[in-house]
């Protein structure tokens, strides 16, 4: 297979392409930067018996899990999304999941792969992020190169069946001046996350170090900012660790599906 | 029992209030003018069984089902969107269709109800009417003290499962200057319909006589006026008719079930 190539390289690339490519094996990396104008997508695969409860849920907390799409089961094609594209093979690394735990890394997912699984498509915070830059918003770690930084909350989400568990957030801290704008800008997407869920103390939502998140990378917290906590979709992953579901597979973190929808898709309207 | 009481006595009653006097059997006429600044919403009760499939439909369709709420099997009790209501009473007249067709209509479902029911919840367009009053547009039926025209349109739904069919829209005519403001508020709630799906020409959706709408009243149309339709929350029942669905339950038109839920919790965010 040829070697992974550099982004650069992949600038200005449709997703069509960039998911032919990523199937290809020419690209198992973060997907950040990519397909810019084209929402990317958190992705969630669970048995037709659980999948039930998971639409329940989502309908329930809209906020971390923005559903765009669901597959019929046993179909890996995303019609509504992404027509042609085939979510086994077209994300570059994912998750599985098994009675809660990771059990494994992979780069496609065909031989997990059974007639009785539904895949679901949840929005991503990449889509209003660039609108938070088109804003002029800082997005401290796109600034720094860094991943988000995601804390386990004490928000409870609303269960659903089966499934029960913490609220994950992700944080970008804001001068305090900002923050109207960026619930603004971000609320216009409430297919992407929306607006935030908190502003503020940490400690009010459960987050107790905001040096050590959950999930991501450390955040820079310059001094006269404000800490600023918005749904995130690996909400069920935490989901799936609290209520130990028997198989979930899901995207690795930031190695997102590149859907053909654009981020105005995912605006209210 | 005691007589249905006038309208009047009923204005600024809270949902909760007016939900007893329903339950009561006190007031079995359409709901348009009560509580006002809360939402009320469309019901669709359906077997377990199917219940997936509506689901993902509702998915797939947010401009005409717009979900707000999924109760659990079996239970009546919408206890996010009206902790203590009991759905199976508490609507003042309700609708049974079996096989696609209309059986009956109801007060109340109580013989009708079995463990392995779900009921569901949709944004109704009052909350959007509202909006529009507020912002001075002219809602003409509302005027006219009729109900609003609703067509059956040649757009088909995205299918889910066994459930296909048609997309009803209901249409209200405004000034060609007004179009825009009209779709600026009305697209703030995209959990009650949200922007219109069409501003124009009746034949580009298959609508052929607007003096002849498939369901409410025929619209009265003013010179230099244009039609401009939004998605119905009657289009599950044109579903149910298409697919010939064993089992349905609604509201019937315009008595809605009351929420405790704010118009503005139908609001983008």
């Amino acid at each position: 297979m040829p070697p992974t190539t550099g982004i650069d390289a992949l600038r200005g690339m449709s997703p069509r392409d960039l998911r032919a490519r990523i199937r290809r094996g020419e690209w198992d990396r973060p997907t950040a930067g990519l397909a810019l104008g084209f929402a990317q997508a958190n992705l969630v695969v669970l048995t037709r018996e659980i999948a039930y409860d998971f639409l329940v849920f989502c309908q329930r907390n809209p906020k971390p899990c923005p559903l765009i799409e669901v597959t019929d089961p046993g179909n890996p094609e995303p019609v509504g999304a992404a027509p042609g594209a085939d979510l086994r093979t077209d994300l570059p690394r994912y998750r599985v999941y098994r009675r809660g735990r990771v059990e494994a890394e992979e780069t496609e997912i065909t031989r997990y792969w059974r007639d009785d699984l539904v895949a679901f498509l949840l929005g991503c915070s990449f889509t209003f992020e660039g609108a938070m830059e088109r804003a002029g918003l800082p997005v401290r770690h796109l600034e720094d190169g860094r991943n988000v930084p995601m804390y386990v909350t004490s928000i409870q989400c609303r269960p659903a069946g089966a499934l029960h568990g913490p609220m994950v957030v992700s944080m970008r801290p804001l001068p305090e001046s900002a923050v109207p704008r960026a619930v603004l800008v971000t609320g216009r997407y409430p297919r992407a996350h929306g607006a935030p869920v908190h502003v503020g103390d940490p400690a009010a939502i459960g987050v107790r170090d905001l040096a050590h998140p959950q999930f991501g990378d450390p955040p820079r917290i310059k001094p006269g900012e404000v800490p600023v906590f918005w749904g995130c979709g690996v909400t069920p992953q935490a989901v799936a660790m609290a209520a130990t579901v028997d198989l979930m597979i899901t995207h690795a973190p930031g190695h997102m599906f590149l859907t053909d929808l654009l981020d105005e898709d995912l605006a209210a309207g």
